[in-house]
């Protein structure tokens, strides 16, 4: 069984490195409550959107991403019972290549290169699952499709939800 | 119609690299002809052949690669009529992500970054027609599946077979 796990908002804390360096950057006090069923930038004065857009093309904004909470231990355990393949979609900013390449070696070391997968578009995969927080990558896929909740998509509809990585474990281990 | 197309020795010229390359180091005068049937590396004395699998791991080898011939006039009429992806197995050399990027962006800019995808392996594909130099990589695609020919791969046997980008226009066009 192949199982494609999303990379940013899944396993990787990108939503929560947006709002520490707008903080930073503009000296505010944004937290992830006030963006609730928002993008970050949505969340921010037209005139400072911009600054948010321009983190992902930012040297060392995909480095420093903290993992999402328990997505190591489980997906290394999903590891021992699927085909696990993280597919994101980098290939906007190629800048974020080689970071996500060095992130993976050095949070998830188990999953190995040939089960990596940067592209710029998801309905071409073929296999089982997706975990994915886009509801626009999930729609065009063919297989079992879980949407794993992230600030942005509390109000998406439509869609199996897992609210985090042991609600992945209950469903799939 | 979905067609995915490899990079590497399908319409960037990495053979030929190696070969430069090798010659270059060692002040010889090794030509394609002398590597019929087999992979560059082959075709050196052993203790060489470390420095040739390192090129691949060398900044700026896949910055270099001269596109082939036809590839690009061909691959853009292509676009004009299938969804084309190019689908390169560039997670085992991290330090290419960015170069085939790059690449693809100075040689072939009609072609999208959401139509890229740098992978492991390719059975995760899911389209019509895969053009590949590899027969491993068409074994497990499900379409359509053309070897383009590459000085290692012509005693290879059991695949509908294009010589260069010509006969692809003829098959696909």
């Amino acid at each position: 069984m192949i199982l494609f796990v999303d990379m940013d908002e899944v396993f990787a804390d990108t939503y929560n490195a947006h709002i520490v360096r707008y903080n930073e950057e503009f000296n505010e006090n944004l937290t992830v409550m006030d963006c609730m069923g928002r993008e970050v930038w949505q969340c921010v004065p037209e005139e400072r959107q911009q600054s948010v857009h321009l983190h992902a093309r930012t040297e060392g904004f995909f480095s420093d991403l903290e993992p999402i909470k328990d997505s190591k231990e489980v997906l290394k355990e999903l590891s021992l019972k699927y085909d696990v393949f993280v597919a994101s979609a980098a290939m906007q900013f190629p800048n974020s290549l080689i970071e996500k390449s060095d992130w993976l070696d050095q949070h998830y070391p188990f999953i190995h290169w040939k089960n990596r997968i940067l592209c710029g578009s998801k309905h071409i995969l073929n296999g089982d699952i997706l975990i994915d927080d886009r509801s626009y990558n999930l729609e065009n896929f063919n297989g079992r499709k879980i949407l794993f909740t992230s600030p942005h998509n509390i109000n998406t509809t439509g869609f199996e939800r897992a609210d985090n990585w042991l609600e992945i474990a209950d469903k799939l281990l």
